[in-house]
C-alpha cells in the first residue's frame, strides 16, 4: 500500500511513530516559517506540517501543492500544540520528512466542502468530484450499509437471493418498457424488467419458498424529480403464506434496518385500511408522525344558506393546535396555498378558537357562535386552536385537505426527518376505473388476488372488490408495496379478462406464467421496497438522486458521460434498424 | 403460514406432535389398506400416511392425489416401524387427519428427480419445474451462499458496494454492446455495460478508496456453451495500491470462500509469470492440480536426420507417469487426439520407458537407446513412464501439447473436481498484435498500466511491454482478471494512440475519464471475477448455465418466456425506429 495508515485513524496513541499517508490536498496555509496541509481521504483529514527552518526545500515543495493534488507523505506523528478536538485526528499532526506528488490536479470547478459553491448541473457533470464531498460519500456508505443489513437479515430468516434476468420480454401493460434489439434474432427485442414480478412468481412455482433480491429495475417514463429510469428494489416473495405472514416478516426487516442503521427502536407497526387512510388523512400514504386527522362536518353545517357548504358533497377540516394566533396574512397565505392548481380547493374556511374562549370564523355571516361551538366540539378543539375547513366533491376535497394537513405539519415542525413513523396500509381496492380509456386497471398489478369474500363482486361491482394488497408507508412516503398473488390459472384468466385482455393477448404476454400455474403453483405473495427511496428516507433527504452514485437528470441523461448518444451506422445495420427521426 | 413445520425438519423429538405441512406430492403408493405420500418442499421430504381402516374417506381422497399436486396436511408425528436412516426425516411419518388440496397439477413433462428423464430443451422450457429438482436448487443455494460470503468479507475489510448504472454509453472497443434506444432523446441510444470498468475508476477518482459490486454485465457476442449474453461479475477496485496489495487482498477473499462454502483450506497461492505459464504449460490458465510440465528437447534431438524434428522450431513433451503399458490402440487414439483440428499437431512421438529399463520409441529408426536415455533423463522419467512429444512451430506446438497434457490429466484421473488448485498468473503482455487488422489490441483493456520499467519499449517494441496485469486461475479456468490502471492522463492518451484511436475518438468515447484524470486521480487497480463461472467451479460443474436461475440458450433466447420477441408498431414509432429486415 502507498500508505501505512489512513487519514482518519491517527491519534495520540501513535505519537512518535513514522507513518505514510496518501490522499488529496484539502487546503494549505503558510504561517510564518511553517506550511500546514490538510490531507484528506475517505476516512478523514490529517494535518501535515512542513518547516522552513528544518527542511527548506521540502517546505518549498509543499508550498507549490494545489488543491486536490494527490500526494503521499511520510513523517512523524507529533502532538499538536493547538489541538482541534472537533476532529478525531485533531490532537496530532505529521512532521513530514518525505513528500511524493502522485498526481496533480486542475483547480476543481467547485469547492470540495460539505457546503459547496457548485450548482446542481455542475456537480452532476463532475460527479466524481461531487462524490469527494463527505455528505455525498456518506449517502453511499449508508446505502451500502442498508444493503448489507438487508441481505444478512433476509439470509438469516431463510431467504435465498436469486438473480433474475435483465434481458426479458416486453409487456405493454403498465409503464413503458425500455427495449433492447436482438442482433441474433432479427426484428425481435428484449425488454428490461420494470420488476422481476413474473420471475419471482415462477420461483415460487419452482418451490424456492423464500426468495429475495436487491435488483435494478427500469421504467421508460417521463421523469419527475424523484424518479429515475433505472432504480433499485428489494424484491421479495414467499410461499404458503397469508397476508399476515408477509406483514410480520417485513415488519421484522423494517425494524432491523431502523435498529442497525439508525439505532432507532420501532414499535409494532400500526395497520390501517385504505378506506380509513382516505377518510382520516385523504391519502393512501398518510404521514402519521402527527395526528391532525380529518373531521367531517357535512351534516353539521347544512341548512344555513352558506352555498359553498350547501352544495358540497363533503365538508371536512383539520384542527391546527395552537394556531389561533395566525395573522390575516398567514391565513391568506394558507388560502392561496389550497387554491394552487396542484392542491385544487376553491377556498378555505377557518374558525379561530381564541384563548378567551370566543370563536371567530370566516363564515360568521352564516353561523352563530353556538353553531361554531358544535364544530369545535366535533374537532375536539380547545382555546388557542385554529380549525381549517374545505368543502366540495369528496375525493378532491380530501386530496386538498391532505395537502393542507401536510403543509400545517411542516409549519408546526411536526415532520422532523429524524422521527420515523412507519405503518401498513392494507385492503387496497383491486381495480381502478379509468375514465379516459373506459376500462379498469389493476391498482397494484394484474397478479394481485382479490379478497376471497369479495370475489362475488367481481361480476357485479368490480370497483368495490378489495385486494389482498398492502403498502409500507413511512413518514408519508410509500416505501414498499405488495400483495398475495393469484395462484389459480382460472382466476388469473378471469382477471386478465376484466382488465380487457383478449385471450390471445393474455396468452402471448403471460402464457408462460399461466402455463406454470397448471403445474402445481403454491399459494404465495410478496412485496417490493423502493431501495433508493428507502435510503433517502433513512438519510433524511427528499431526493433519491443524492443516494445514487451516478444518477440521470430529468431528461434521462447522464451528463457526466454524455449519454445517451448516437451509435455508429454499422451498429444500426447489424441490428437491422433504421432511424425514423421527426423532421425538423 | 399454511404450515407449522417444513418437510425437512421433523424427527423423533417431535413424536406425538400435531403438525401441518405444505408442499408438493413427490409420489404416492397404496399398500394394502394404507396410502403413503411423500410430501416435498425446499427443505426435504416427509412421509404422510393415510389409513383405510381409520379414515376411509380421507384415504380415498389421498389416493386421488397426482404427482406435483400442492397440498396441506395436518396430522400427528409418529415413529416409523420401517425407518429410512438415509433421510433426516426418515424416522417419522405423519398420520394425516386433515388434507387440503391447495392446487392441482398436470402431469409434469419430465420427472422431478435428481436424475430426470427430461432433455435439456424441455427442462429449459419448463425451467420452473427443473428448479424443483434438488440438484438444480442446490446450485442456486450455493450461488446465494457465495454471494453472501463475498459481500460480508468485502464489507469487513472496508469495501463499499456501489451500484453503477446499467444504462450507459456505447463504446465500440472490445466486444459488441447491447444498445437501448432512448425515447426521450430521439435517435440516441444507451448501451448496457460490458463491465463497470470506467465507473469504478471514476469512483477511485472520487476517493471511494475500496469499491466492490456484484453486478450484471452484458455482451452481445455469439454464444458458446459457457457464455451468456448477461453474466455476473464480482467487480472490485482499490486506490493507493501496488499489484501485491491486490493479489493479497483477493487471495484472502478466495481463501475465505473456499473455507466457508467448501470447507477447504487453501494455502498461499503460487504466482507464475505469463512467460513461465506458456513455457511450462503452454497455457495462460494452467491446471496445476497435476505436474506433467513441459520438457523442451529441441537442442537434444537435432542432427539425427529426423525431418520432423530438424524442421521444428520447438520439440517438447510431457512425461505420463506409469503409462508405459499403453497399448498400440491407446497410442493411436492419442495420435488422433492431437491431430484433431482443434488441437492441431501434425503427429505424436512417444517413448516408452519399460519396466525392465529398456526404452522403445516411435522414432527408433533415427535414435539409439542411448539417445533415448538422454531424453528420459531430461524428462526425469523412470521405468513405467510414457514420454509424449510434439514438434513444430513454437506457439502452435505449446498449445497442442497443453491440450494433450489436459487429456492425459483426465485419463489419469488427475483432474478431480473436488480438488482445488488456484494460482495467480502475472506479468501478462500489455498488447496483442492482430494480423487481420494490422494493429495492436489491449490484451486486458486500454486502461491497464504497463510495467514502469517497460515503458521505454512502448515506442521501440510494444509487443514486448509487460503489463501490471494478473489473472486468478483455478483448475485451468480463468476465474478473475485485473490490473493496476493508468492514472495519468498523458500515458492514457498515449495508450489510446498506440491502440489506433484518433484523438477525437478517444475524446468522444473516454473523454469523461480522461477529464477526470486531470483532477487528481489516485494510483489504483482492481480485479473482476466471473461469478457464474466461480459458482460452477465451486459446484464441480463445467456449465455456468446450471448456476443461473433462468439462463438463455445458444441463440440468446429464453425459451421459457419466448424472448426476444417482436414489439408493437407503436413502440417502434415512439422510439423513432424502423425495422430494416433482410429480405427473404
Amino acid at each position: 500500500m502507498l500508505r501505512s495508515h489512513t487519514c482518519g485513524e491517527l491519534n495520540l496513541t501513535h505519537n512518535g511513530q513514522i507513518v505514510t499517508l496518501s490522499g488529496w490536498v484539502q487546503r494549505s496555509r503558510d504561517l510564518g516559517g511553517m506550511t500546514f496541509v490538510d490531507l484528506r481521504d475517505r476516512y478523514g483529514i490529517t494535518q501535515l506540517v512542513f518547516n522552513m527552518e528544518t527542511n527548506a526545500p521540502l517546505c518549498e515543495e509543499a508550498r507549490k501543492l494545489g488543491r486536490e493534488y494527490v500526494i503521499s507523505a511520510t513523517g512523524t506523528v507529533t502532538e499538536r500544540s493547538n489541538k482541534n478536538l472537533k476532529m478525531p485526528t485533531g490532537e496530532i499532526e505529521i512532521f513530514v520528512e518525505k513528500l511524493e506528488i502522485l498526481n496533480v490536479s486542475k483547480i476543481p470547478p467547485f469547492t470540495i466542502e460539505d457546503n459547496t459553491d457548485g450548482g446542481d448541473e455542475l456537480r452532476m457533470k463532475y460527479r466524481y468530484l461531487d462524490l469527494r464531498r463527505n455528505t455525498v460519500r456518506d449517502n453511499l456508505m449508508l446505502r451500502h450499509h442498508m444493503g448489507i443489513e438487508t441481505r444478512n437479515y433476509m439470509n438469516e430468516i431463510g431467504f435465498i437471493e436469486v438473480e433474475t434476468p435483465v434481458l426479458i420480454k416486453s409487456t405493454p401493460e403498465g409503464a413503458r418498457d425500455f427495449v433492447v434489439p436482438s442482433r441474433m434474432n432479427e426484428g425481435q427485442f428484449y425488454a428490461l424488467p420494470q420488476s422481476p414480478q413474473t420471475f419471482k412468481q415462477l420461483l415460487m412455482v419452482a418451490g424456492l419458498d423464500k426468495y429475495f433480491q436487491i435488483v435494478k429495475c427500469f421504467r421508460d417514463e417521463d421523469l419527475r424529480a424523484d424518479r429515475q429510469p433505472e432504480f433499485t428494489q428489494i424484491d421479495c416473495e414467499m410461499s404458503f403464506v397469508t397476508q399476515d405472514d408477509i406483514l410480520n416478516t417485513f415488519e421484522g426487516l423494517t425494524r432491523h434496518l431502523f435498529k442497525t442503521v439508525k439505532s432507532v427502536d420501532i414499535n409494532k407497526l400500526p395497520r390501517m385500511t385504505f378506506a380509513d387512510a382516505m377518510k382520516n388523512y385523504g391519502n393512501d400514504k398518510p404521514d402519521i408522525r402527527f395526528e391532525m386527522t380529518f373531521v367531517e362536518l357535512t351534516d353539521l353545517v347544512k341548512g344555513h344558506d352558506f352555498k359553498v357548504f350547501e352544495d358540497a358533497e363533503l365538508v371536512a377540516g383539520i384542527n391546527a393546535n395552537g394556531c389561533a394566533g395566525y395573522t390575516r396574512k398567514q391565513l391568506d397565505a394558507l388560502t392561496d396555498f389550497v387554491k394552487r392548481p396542484q392542491v385544487g380547493a376553491g377556498g378555505l374556511i377557518y374558525v379561530r378558537f381564541n384563548e378567551d374562549g370566543s370563536l371567530k370564523s370566516s363564515v360568521d355571516k352564516f353561523y352563530t357562535e353556538d353553531d361554531l361551538k358544535k364544530w369545535a366540539a366535533a374537532f375536539n378543539a380547545k382555546p388557542g386552536d385554529l380549525m381549517l375547513i374545505l368543502a366540495g366533491v369528496a375525493g378532491k376535497t380530501r386530496k386538498a385537505l391532505s395537502e393542507l394537513r401536510l403543509e400545517m405539519g411542516n409549519q408546526l415542525g411536526l415532520r422532523n426527518s429524524e422521527v420515523f413513523a412507519p405503518l401498513w396500509v392494507v385492503d387496497f381496492p383491486l381495480l381502478e376505473w379509468d375514465e379516459d380509456t373506459q376500462r379498469y386497471y389493476a391498482m397494484h398489478h394484474p397478479f394481485t388476488s382479490p379478497k376471497p369474500e369479495d370475489i362475488p363482486m367481481l361480476d357485479t361491482d368490480p370497483g368495490k372488490v378489495r385486494a389482498n394488497a398492502y403498502d409500507l408507508v413511512i413518514n408519508g412516503v410509500e416505501i414498499g408495496g405488495g400483495s398475495i398473488r393469484i395462484h389459480n390459472r382460472d382466476l388469473q384468466k378471469r382477471m386478465f379478462t376484466i382488465l380487457g385482455f383478449t385471450d390471445e393477448d393474455a396468452q402471448a404476454q403471460f402464457g408462460f406464467l399461466m402455463n406454470a400455474f397448471e403445474f402445481g403453483a403454491p399459494p404465495h405473495g410478496g412485496i417490493a421496497f423502493g431501495f433508493d427511496r428507502m435510503c433517502s428516507l433513512f438519510g433524511g433527504s427528499d431526493s433519491i438522486r443524492d443516494y445514487i452514485a451516478f444518477p440521470k437528470n430529468n431528461s434521462g441523461r447522464d451528463v457526466m458521460i454524455d449519454s445517451p448518444s448516437p451509435i455508429k451506422q454499422e451498429q444500426l445495420d447489424e441490428l437491422k434498424l433504421k432511424l425514423n427521426l421527426t423532421e425538423k
